[in-house]
Parts: structure tokens; sequence; C-alpha cells
């Protein structure tokens, strides 16, 4: 597969999901058009191009790597909405971050509920149902 | 719910999911053993006890978090043998371990995978199936 | 001790250091209550509420971990109050910082020194009295 | 102060301890004897010859920075038997770890308790008393 | 070497390198002014002053720690100023940043591009030319 | 430029630095093939074939992008070893670890001096010559 397939194949993925791929190559157009070049190619080509799991599976391990990784509240923001737009419901996101508290600690898992919230405040999805008693 | 009660499901999780949970809290029992009751009542009392996600998407969430906090191949081993016994496949591991590529980085990814091989190797489960070209 | 009485428990905790327990609680309440409960619970009623350290002693602690970590500086602001309304002085808080500086590195400790200025200058106890020279 | 007083006053410092300063300097002395330089200049003297803190707050501040940083069994070991020999008790010791909990996550507060756990066994330290239930 | 001359010598290289150290001491002198010493003294004073690296490699080398070690955007536009200052172009910046991609993961390193868009922004260096094909 | 010649590149190079991808590749080859591809074309073909930076310097800017990272100890031993391959003295290797020691902190600094010392130890190159005064 040339190197064009890869992005465009990047690129496609990007646009069914509905992420505004076009503006994440243009924000790094004028100091690192190749970031960009290797987001559309490795990320959303090579790696969201495999096959094994599903791309509302792969939004919801992406939620859980970027708050165990912390510092990360703009890729929240962003995969979040490409979380939502793959079907995954806002109790699924919750659940995911909640899924990984004993993990990446209270500080990291409050900072990606609130830069949650804000997607589901803009989106109108607000108050996320809370989960039912288990028991 | 009591916190007996909290304790009491946080081990039948552990047990159903064939984790040597009373192995866990052996370990601790002589430095910290609330620190074996956290795990017992937060973790999987509390945590794996919520609705909305299947234990084998939980532990796969967990694999994504581990990786990316770094430093946790003990935790890997651990959790992944757990996800192996939820019904995830040796496959399903290493996809969640690319997917999450991106974010933790390839060392903490090629640490949890040379992790993860050691436990696949102890189970008889090498070579991990190469996923299939998806184009 | 019920569930019930681990939330009471932790609000006590959190209302005795002057904490604006309840902003935390309705700040996640229409995304994750359960969030705020565990904090209640688990954070402030459970391992707050554990014997062999002063309040003032978790409180500098905590400052130390959420530094290590890093981009915690809302936590930083949060728990600072609470040190401050524990006892801890301002030069305590410095003091601690500057414990930390070798294991968290310089970036870390200036991005804390700079959250904890804030509060310090909310509160009106700018400057904070340099530590004598000990010689 | 001469650079050679503050390393003089760290390699008192570190005596005084009972920690193995020379042993420090030794172990990196045939490929970087300025870092333990800088140990001995700027950790234990510039830092541990501050006031305001004890030596024992100051070996438990660090227990706490270094479990939230991760990766750093060896310098959990050594920090440990300072603090122990600084006055900390090993229940001191244990319920600085779980202070950290929340924000350091279980896997990090798990290895801390790992490495200590063999500190205390090599003192004979063990079993570390349960904590009183505070109620 | 004496206590003052570190700090004198660590002054004069910031000035050299017409980073506004100044106004480093002063946001920190009502907080904590030996954290600007210690920036002074042991940063900029002890590690720069050491033969065997140009500042230019140096600030290259610090940009790649920064972003790795993530939730630096403060410190990587502080140091940047001083990269380009001392002879580093654009294109080696991002040239530096994109070789760190595979070990600090692409969301610190797009973090980190896009505090030093900032920096170039302000100082009219946008657009960055486009590392040529090398082949 | 096709995916193959990618993967061709990333090895040639791989082998000019005198790395031994071969053994890379065929470490992963029965858990994650594609991760080793992934080394090949991405981290070597397409990052390390980019102008603007010599090999020298990427080697060390990984070393300090390691180092920063922490838990990377693998990592630090294997690409140390393409550094002194591609023309890195030992001292260079040690002056790019201090370099980042504010940043890193001294527990990551050390645990990648301790790497580095069992390479330069199995190569016969301890002592490493301390960088002379500069004053």
């Amino acid at each position: 597969m040339s190197a064009e397939s890869r992005l465009a194949r990047g690129r496609r993925t990007l646009a069914e999901l509905g992420g505004d791929g076009e503006a994440v190559f243009a924000a790094l157009a004028d100091i690192a058009p190749d970031m960009g070049r290797y987001v559309g190619e490795f990320v959303f080509g090579d790696l969201y191009g495999r096959p094994g799991l599903t791309v509302r599976e792969r939004q919801l391990l992406t939620l859980a790597s970027l708050t165990a990784l912390g510092g990360t509240e703009r890729q929240v923001a962003f995969h979040l909405g490409l979380a939502l737009n793959a079907g995954a419901t806002p109790n699924d996101v919750v659940e995911t971050l909640l899924a990984g508290l004993p993990f990446a600690g209270f500080p990291r898992t409050v900072n990606s509920l609130i830069a949650a919230r804000e997607v589901f405040a803009a989106r109108g999805l607000l108050p996320v149902p809370a989960a039912p008693d288990p028991d």
C-alpha cells in the first residue's frame, strides 16, 4: 500500500468518524505538516485500519489511554467526539473513565471527566444518566 | 450495602474471573492488609460491580490504562490473566495494546507486549495469530 | 460500617477541613455523580479516616503526590486550601514543594508553586516568608 | 557557603541518617561522579539543609513523591531505610503510601508497598501492625 | 566556587541566552525565592556550565525532555525561546519534537508543537519550512 | 514510497547503526509482528529518515526522551548502543543524561545512568572520563 493510500485511508476513517480531520491537518500545517500526515497515515491509517476491534472499542480504549497519560484534556475532547460519533453513549464514556480510576488515579480521572462534561454540554447531552444500581 | 458485602462482592468477582484473589490479599497481609481490602472493596467491588461495560471490556480498558501509565509490568501480567479468563482472546489483547501505541508510545507498548508474551507463553498461547490484512 | 456512613464520614471530614465538598459533589453531579460519591466515601471517608497521620500531614503528603504526578494544578489549588485550613503554614507548603524538587523535577515543582501562589494571593498570604538560613 | 561545604554538609546529613552515602557516591563514580556530587550538594546539602520540616517529614514526603512518580522501586528502598533511621515507624510508612493511593493509583502504590515489604523483611519488621480501627 | 559565583554564573548564562532570567527570579520572589536561586545556581550555573555539549544542543535536549515529561507547555515556551537565541532554527526545533514522537507519543508531541507554534507566531517565524524530502 | 520501502529503509538504517534490528523484529514475531514492522517503518523508516538532525543527535535526543519518560531501562540500553555506534562518546551520553536532570529528576536520571553503566561496562568503556572543570 503506498504512502498516499495510507493517508487517504486515514483521512477517510477520520471523515467517517465525523472528526474534522482537515482541521487537524490545518492546525499543524504551518509548523509541522508531517505531523498531521503521521496522524493520518499512522494513527488513523495503519492502526485504526487494523481488524479485531470495533471503532467504538478503539475510541473507548483511547479515552482510557489518554486519561492514564494525563495532561491530555485537548485530546480527550477530540477523541470523545469521535467516540460518540462511533456509537458510544455518554454512559459508555463515563463508565470507561470510572473503570480506569484505580490506575489513572483521581486527579487525572477528574480532569478527563471535566473535559468530557464540556463536550457533553456542547452537544446537549447533560445530565448523563447515572448508572443504575447493579444490585 | 455494608463494607463486608462490598468486599465479599469483590472477592466473588475476582474468583469468578479466575484471579487468585486470595494470593493478592495474602501478598500484602503482613504489611498493609487494608490495601488488599481496598482492592477487593473498591476496585473489584465498587468499580467492577458497575453496570454498562462487560468484564472483558473492563479488562481490555485496564490493559490500556496500565500501558499508558508505565512501570506496571506486574499488573499487566495479573490483569491479562483475568482478561483471558473473561473471554478476551490473545489477539484482542494484542490489538488493545497496539491501539494504545500512539498515546502510550513505543517503549511502554513494547514493555507491555513483553509482559504479555510471558503470560501467553506460560499458557501455551504462542504464537498469537497475526491480524489478517484488513484490505 | 455502611456505605452511607462512609460517605457521611467523608463529607464531615471535608466540611471540617473547610473544603467546599458540596461544590465538589455538585461539579460532577450531572456527569458522574458516583465519582463525587467515591471522593467522599473512599478518599475522605476510608483514607482520611485512617489513624496514624494528622490531617495536616496528609495534606502535605497530598501536595507532594500531586506535584510528582504533574498536570494537577486544579487539585493542587483545592488541596492547598485544605492544607492551610488544617493548620499548615504557607511556609510548610513551600518547604513541602521544595522537598519534592529532586524527584518531581523543576517544571512540575514550578507549576505547583505557581498554582500555590494564586491561592496564597487570594488569601492575602503573600509574600511567604523566606526560610531562614539554617546555618 | 563554598561548594565543598555544601557537599560536606550533604555527606554529613546522609551519614547522620545512616544512609550509606559513600556507597551512593561509589556506585556512580566511574560513570558520572558529578551525579553523586549533585546528590550530596543539592539534594542532601541544599534541600535537606533547609529549615521548616523535620527529617522524618522530609523522608515521608519523599516516599509520597517517589510513589506518585513510578518506576522508582530502587529509590523507595533507599529512602525508606533513611525514613526508618529518621524515626518514622513502619506504620508511618504504610500510612504514607496509603495516603497517596488516590493520587498515585493502585499499581504504583502496590509497587512501593512491595519494595517496602522487602526492606521491612530484611530488618525483621514484619508484620507491620495493622492500623487500629479509628472508629 | 562560592554559592554566589554559581548564581552569578547562572544569571550570566541566562542573560547570554537572552532569557529573561530576572523575570524568572521575580515570578517566584514572593513565594519561593530559593526556587529562583536554585534555577540560577543549579540549572543554569552547575549544569549549563558543564563542558561537552553546546548550548544549542542542551536546549534541544531540554525540549525533548520536557515533551516526554508532559504538562510542560509553559516550560516549552520558555526554553524554546532560549533555543532560538542559542542558534537553533525553527526547523531544528520541529525536527527535535518529531524525533521524540515514538517515545513521548502523539498527544504530548502535539501539545509541544502547539506551544512552539505560539512562540514562532509571536516572532514572525511561521510558516516553518517543511523538511525537504531526504530521498 | 511504498510500505515495503519504508520498512526496507528502516531496516537499513538500523543495520547501519549496528543495531540488531533482526533481533528486535524476532523478539516480537510470535506475539505482535506488526509491532516490529511499525518500529522499522515508522520509527527507523519515516522518522530516522528525516533530514535536519544527525543520527548522533537523534540518539542523544532519544536518550533524553526515554529518561524523562521513565521505566525505560530496556530501551535506554538498546538506544545507547546505537548512540555509541553513531559516534556519540560515553561522555556525550553522560552529559546528555545530566542535561536532563532538572526535568527528569534524580530517580529517573540515576536509573538511566545505571542502565548506561551496564552497557559501558560490557563494552569496556569504564571509567567514563569525568568532564573537565569548565572554569
